[in-house]
């Protein structure tokens, strides 16, 4: 895709500077955010613009990243501060973390703005951001045909009637099998996906970290197995380059079923899978779609009898 | 298969009386161990002789169970006292769970013997048992051309050489992913799973609890998704139902590779999945091959693109 070409893709949610420490390693100030990772595992595929805010501290080489890889950043504003940071360790495990500090300096008065350019785009990922700020952007969005929100434990616990609004206007929901078990009470993910498609959405997709995600609709459930990587680096936004693959590929293929759903899904695997075996967004910045499609491959030769 | 055939597969291991406590209910003196999981398991599709002790307390009803499913019962070995007892409470979520009490009983003296007809049995399972116990039996097995063993961290705690005696020996070894890494000090079951190949089995399956578990081989991975049951009742055995109805199926499938251990590793994860639907055995002893094969291709539907 040109740089010119349409938007197809919106993107929304943080854009932050992360200081991560796992059992092997500390780095500070890596490019991190939901929107970083999704855009840029999404950009491999198609024609994506991020909605977020910096500060006057981002980086020009942050903000060089976005643009070297395609990604439209008419969306991205920057205010004077300081741009949100975020601290956190890995256990032992690379599985579990404390947050050590969440700053969130110009993220605090953020309210997204979609350029104009974007209102007409079909497809709007809704990242992890409040429900209040989702509902916003959903209200700036009037030919949107797919949307996809991702939430957290944070937004369940605080804002839980907002949440169900957003809830009951996206086409799918992302959220991680603990988050669906708190969303709704339930026990064991089915029950619990079963309870959130009867609050709107079309689709539920529960992340379950390195055991993968399910996809659950009308039309059944999609195991989708993750890539075993040999070596974890950094987990950090497995989420959401998962989020971004998923959405980026499943753009390109240009229709949404259960069949294109699935082969997609299974792409924002493949990314994430890359994204876990270096800090931050080393390894998706230098990813091609041949590395993609050889991994690809391989785990569809892996989940076949 | 009728129950005058020759035993075409063996199951060593535990039979226990268990109190099991879950978040909904508790239930005392049911059948349990890992002979019982896996035999009942196997006997849909093979003729399976089990090995096992019991003491003269161990209901009639019991042993019933096991020949009214066909299963040989010639090397279940009744001395005087009391049979292993094992209570255990599961928490809140219905995996981890902590030991009430073990009280091994005749299973501290036990010395498995297999009867003369099981010795040409072309395949054996060595269920979770001290290596020492597992060496014993493989010592007793001239014809045997297929090996599995499952262990447990407990062994490789306390009889870590014998236990790499054993692994230098099966064909396949079983055990879980955190049991994996405690066995290789590697973290990650691919890293952990390369190294026990490099330990001598030809195959390895790490199993995952409600994810599902993995087989390794040089020829490659497989994942092998769980059936996302809708209610877990009772999680004990899964692990054992898991290998029996694996083993089973591939025996009835008479060959040993790639392709027919994906197939019975499916069919495995299926028939763990009754299991968990209920206490005990009771879901497994009134299991139809039908029950397996729909959903068995349920599960495929959820793994297919």
């Amino acid at each position: 895709m040109s740089e010119s070409s349409a938007v197809e893709l919106v993107i929304v949610g943080s854009i932050g500077l992360d200081d991560v420490e796992t059992p092997k390693e500390k780095r500070v100030e890596l490019l991190g955010g939901s929107v970083s990772y999704a855009c840029v595992a999404a950009s491999l595929f198609s024609r994506t613009g991020m909605v977020g805010v910096v500060g006057d501290d981002f980086p020009e080489r942050y903000r060089s990243l976005y643009t070297d890889r395609g990604i439209d950043t008419a969306g991205l504003e920057c205010v004077a501060g300081k741009t949100f940071r975020w601290g956190g360790v890995y256990d032992a495990d690379f599985i579990n973390r404390s947050t050590l500090f969440t700053d969130l300096n110009v993220f605090e008065s953020f309210s997204p703005k979609l350029p104009d350019a974007y209102q007409s785009a079909p497809y709007l990922m809704l990242g992890n951001i409040s429900p209040e700020l989702q509902l916003s952007v959903l209200d700036q969005c009037q030919n949107v045909s797919f949307v996809v929100a991702d939430t957290m434990d944070l937004w369940i616990n605080i804002a839980l009637e907002p949440l169900k609004k957003v809830i009951s206007r996206v086409d799918m929901l992302m959220l991680n099998d603990s988050e669906a078990e708190l969303l709704t009470g339930h026990r064991g993910v089915r029950k619990a996906a079963e309870a959130i498609l009867a609050m709107g959405p079309r689709y539920v997709v529960v992340k379950r970290g390195e055991h993968g995600a399910m996809l659950f609709s009308e039309e059944g459930i999609f195991i989708v197995p993750a890539y075993p990587v040999k070596e974890v680096e950094d987990p950090t936004g497995a989420g959401d380059s998962f989020a971004g693959g998923f959405l980026g590929a499943l753009v390109e293929l240009g229709t949404v079923n259960e069949s294109t759903l699935r082969q997609s899904l299974l792409v924002g695997s493949v990314v994430a899978s890359f994204n876990v075996e270096s800090f931050s967004l080393d390894r998706l910045v230098e990813l091609s779609r041949e590395d993609v499609s050889a991994r690809l491959q391989t785990l569809t030769r892996m989940m076949t009898v």
